[in-house]
C-alpha cells in the first residue's frame, strides 16, 4: 500500500502540502494511520506540470523521510498541479521505475492498491498495453501496467471511460475461474489541466480517499494531512472529477452492476 | 556493452581475479580496451555457487570502481565457480534487476551484447518466456528475457541445445521483414558444475571472448585481465564448454547454415 | 536508535540469526518493539571475520527489509563471529559510511545510542581520536568517533579499559557546564576472537541489551529475536565478556562512582 | 578532478546549458577532454537560486549520465544563477554529502581541485572552520572544509578577501616542513547575486577555467561545452568577478608574492 497527495490550484511551492503539514506525506512515509502498511518506505516520487509540454518527475528509492533532495525540491518547485507519492511495495522491486507517479505523454498517474496474484495475472494485464505504448513499460509494477492500459484505452478522448474500460477488464480477470482475486484501485490521474481521483475495489474493501476544496483549489489525499474538519471522504466506486476551472464533482464510477462484478 | 569474467576451478577468493589483476574487471569498469563502451559504469554484479543449492547474487547500481562493499566481498567470498560483470547499459534503466548475472533455480547467466531495436522486438522476445518462468522476469533487459527463454527451452536437459534453439528464434526475429537488426550474444552460463561461454552475432561483429585453462581451472573473459600470452580467443559462433572435471572444449555453436541466418 | 545482533560460536550461515527468526533483525528494521524508534530503516550493515586478517563489511543505505543482496549474503556468508545492525539515524546523514558496523584494523564495533547535542560536542569527541587514526574517520556519526577514540585509547591492550576511559571522558563532556546532556551507549566490540557487549547510559535510561549462551555460542542482541525464555538481560552499566573459548561473564563497567558522574 | 558550470543571466531552464550542448556537462561526466580524469562518474549536483532565501540543492551519487531525475529537473528548474557539477572523487567516499555544490546560508560553492595529502592535512584544514559553522560540515571532502573555512573567514563582508585569506593559510600548510604538497583550487562561489570563479594552484599546474560573456549573461566552465570561439581562458591565479548587473572582470587573486608561496 502507499500514500499520496494530488494538488490542483494556485501555483504554489510543494512544501506547504508535502513536507510541512503536521501529518504530511513525509510523516506518513514513516507512520501512516489509515493504511495496512504503517511504513511507506519503499521509495517515493513527485510529478508536476510546468512550462514544458511534458510533466516533470523526481523518483527515488530511498525512504522519503531521509531524502535531503526532496526537502530542497519541495521548497523550490512550484506548480498549479502536482502529485506526490510514498510507496509501500507489494512484491515488486524497489527501483525508481517502480515508484509512482508514472508519466506517459501529458499524463501522470499514481496509485494505491494492487492486482491480487500479480505473478499469475501480470502477463494478462501487460497484454492490455498496446504495442505502441509498450516501450513506456519501464518497470514491473501492476500500477504502471494498469496505467498504460488506461492510456491505450483512449485516455485522451475520455479518461474516465478509459479507466472504466480497463477496470472492467481487470474485474473479469480477477474473477476468472471463480478465483475472486482482490483488486484495489485508489488512484489519481491528470493531463495537467484536469484532475481525476478514483476509489474502487473488487472482492475487497476500497482503500481510503479524501478531498478538500477551497475556491479553485482541490486536494485529494489517501489520508488527511491535518485535523481540519473539511476533508470529505470519496465513497467507494466513485470518481472525484476536478476539471480545469471547474468545481469538484463526485460521480459514480460504474452504473449499478456494470463493472462485471 | 559490458565486460565480464567467469571462473571455474579451485575454490578461491574472488579478489585474485576480480579486483587485483593489473587490468582487472574493476579497472575495465572505468576503462575497457576491447569494447565499444570504454566506461562500464552502469552497475555490476557477482554471482557464485556455495553450499546452498541456489547461487548467491550481489548486484549494485553504482559503478564497480567506487563500491567499498565489492572490495570486501571479493576478499571474503570464496567459490569454485563464480561470475562477475560490469555493465554498460544499452537503453534500459540502471536498476539492480537489470544488472547481471541473472539467476533462475541453479542457473546463472551473464551477457555482453544486445538485441537490436529492443523496443520493437521486446514483446516478441518476452513471449518466448514460458508462463511458469515469467514471475522470474524481475527487470526489463533483453539479456534477462533471453536467459529466461533459454531456461524455458530445456536448459536442464541440454543447455547448449536450449541456447541454440533460442538463438535460432532470435535470428528469425531480427531478420523478419527483411530488417536485419543486429544481434550480439557473448555470454556465460552455469549450473554450478559446468561452465559454458558463447560467442555469437547475427548481422554484426561478435563481441570478444577469451579463455585460459590451467589444470582444472578455466577462466573465460570479455578481455584479458593481464598481458600473459596464454589467453585463447574463442572464435565467433563457437561455445566454450567446461564441464565439471573435464578439460575445456571449443565447439561450433551451429552446424553450417542452421542458425536461420 | 538502532537494533543489532552479535554472534560468536560455531561457524554458521548468517541467515539463521539475521533473516529467518520470527522477530529477526530484518523484521525489527520495519517494526522494533523495545526501541524509541519503531522503524530502523536508515541503512544497515554486516561485519564478519573469515580467513582474511581484516574483517569483512557490507553496508547499505537502503532499508534492510528491501535489500535483495542482504538475503543472498546472509545465506552464503559463514562466520564464527559476525555483527548485523539496522540503523535509525539520530541526525546524521544516511550514507554507507555512517552505517554500522565500523571496522578499524582487526576491530569491529557497532552501537545503539547517541551523544546528546552532538552538533555542539562533536568537535570535542573528534578531538579524542589520535592523529594516526583520523584517516579512518570516514563518516560523521558520534558512534564512529567514539569507536575510533576507543581504538586510540589502547583497545589492543585492554578493550574494556579503553572503553571505560573513553566513556569516562564522554561523561565529563556531557556534564560540562552543568548541562547534563544525555549519553547512551549499548554497543558490541570484537577483535575476531573475543566479543564484548556494553550497556551504559549517563543522565538517561540505558538502551536494552540481552544475551543467550548455549555451549560455545554467545549471542548478544538489542532485543530478543524469538520468544524463548533463555534470554538474559544485561544490567545497565555492565559488560558482557565472551572471550574466545570462554564462557560469558557479566562484569560491572565501572566500580561504583568512578564514571565521573 | 571534476567538471562544472556556473551560470548567471536571464532566468532560464538548466537544460540549455547542462544537458543539451554537444559537449555538455553530462557528456563530460562520461568523457571529459581537459581533465586528468576522463570519467567524472562519482556523483553530481545542482545548486540554484529561486524565490526562497536559501539556495536549492540536488545531489546524487550515481553518475550524471544515467540519472533520469537530472534530465527532468534540468528541464523544469529555472534560475538566473545556478551551478552544476560532475564529480571524480580523489579519495573520499561517494556520498551525497561529498558531492558539490555545497551550501551554507545564502552561499553556494563548488570546486575542481584538491588539497594534497588530504589524510595528513585534513585535521589542520578542518581546524580552520569556526565552531559555529562546524555543524555544517556534513561530508568529509577537502572541498567542503575549504568552503566552510572561507565562509568563516568573512565571506559576507569580502568574499574574495576571505578566499584569499584561506588560500594563504592553505599555502602555508602545504609548504610546511618543506613538503610542497600540491594544491589546486578552481572553484565557483555565489551569494545568489554575484558570481566569483577562482583559478589557483600552488606547487602544481592550475586546473582549466573558461568563461563567456554575452550581455548580462556570464557562464564559467571547467571546459567549453561547445566549439564556439568566444570562450575566454581565465589565467592562473586570477578571479572572474561577475557582480550583479555588472560586466565580468578578471582580477589577480594575489598581488605578486603575497600568497605565501
Amino acid at each position: 500500500m502507499c500514500r499520496w497527495i494530488a494538488y490542483r490550484g494556485e501555483t504554489t511551492a510543494f512544501e506547504h502540502y508535502v513536507t510541512e503539514p503536521e501529518h504530511s506525506l513525509v510523516t506518513q512515509s514513516i507512520r501512516a494511520l489509515e493504511s495496512t502498511a504503517g511504513t511507506n518506505g519503499d521509495g517515493f516520487g513527485l510529478g508536476w506540470y510546468g512550462d514544458h509540454p511534458e510533466p516533470g518527475l523526481y523518483r527515488e528509492t530511498r525512504p522519503a523521510w531521509s531524502d535531503e533532495n526532496l526537502r530542497y525540491l519541495c521548497r523550490h518547485l512550484h506548480s498549479h498541479l502536482f502529485f506526490a507519492h510514498v510507496r509501500a511495495a507489494t512484491g515488486t522491486a524497489v527501483t525508481r521505475q517502480n515508484c509512482h507517479p508514472f508519466a506517459c505523454g501529458r499524463w501522470l498517474f499514481m496509485h494505491n492498491g494492487f492486482v491480487g496474484s500479480w505473478n499469475r495475472l501480470r502477463r494478462k494485464v501487460e497484454a492490455m498495453i498496446p504495442d505502441a505504448l509498450y516501450p513506456s513499460r519501464l518497470g514491473t509494477t501492476d500500477s504502471e501496467a494498469v496505467f498504460l492500459a488506461i492510456v491505450g484505452a483512449g485516455i485522451d478522448q475520455d479518461p474516465i471511460g478509459a479507466t472504466r474500460k480497463v477496470l472492467g477488464s481487470l474485474c473479469q480477470l480477477v474473477n476468472q475461474d471463480g478465483l475472486r482475486e482482490h483488486l484495489r484501485f485508489t488512484s489519481a490521474l491528470s493531463n495537467g489541466h484536469d484532475l481525476y481521483a478514483f476509489r474502487f475495489a473488487a472482492n475487497d474493501r476500497a482503500n481510503s480517499l479524501y478531498y478538500r476544496e477551497d475556491g479553485d483549489q482541490v486536494i485529494a489525499v489517501s489520508e488527511p494531512y491535518d485535523r481540519e474538519p473539511d476533508w470529505i471522504e470519496v465513497p467507494p466506486d466513485h470518481v472525484l472529477v476536478a476539471r480545469a476551472s471547474c468545481a469538484a464533482e463526485i460521480v459514480p464510477l460504474f452504473a449499478a452492476g456494470t463493472a462485471g462484478l
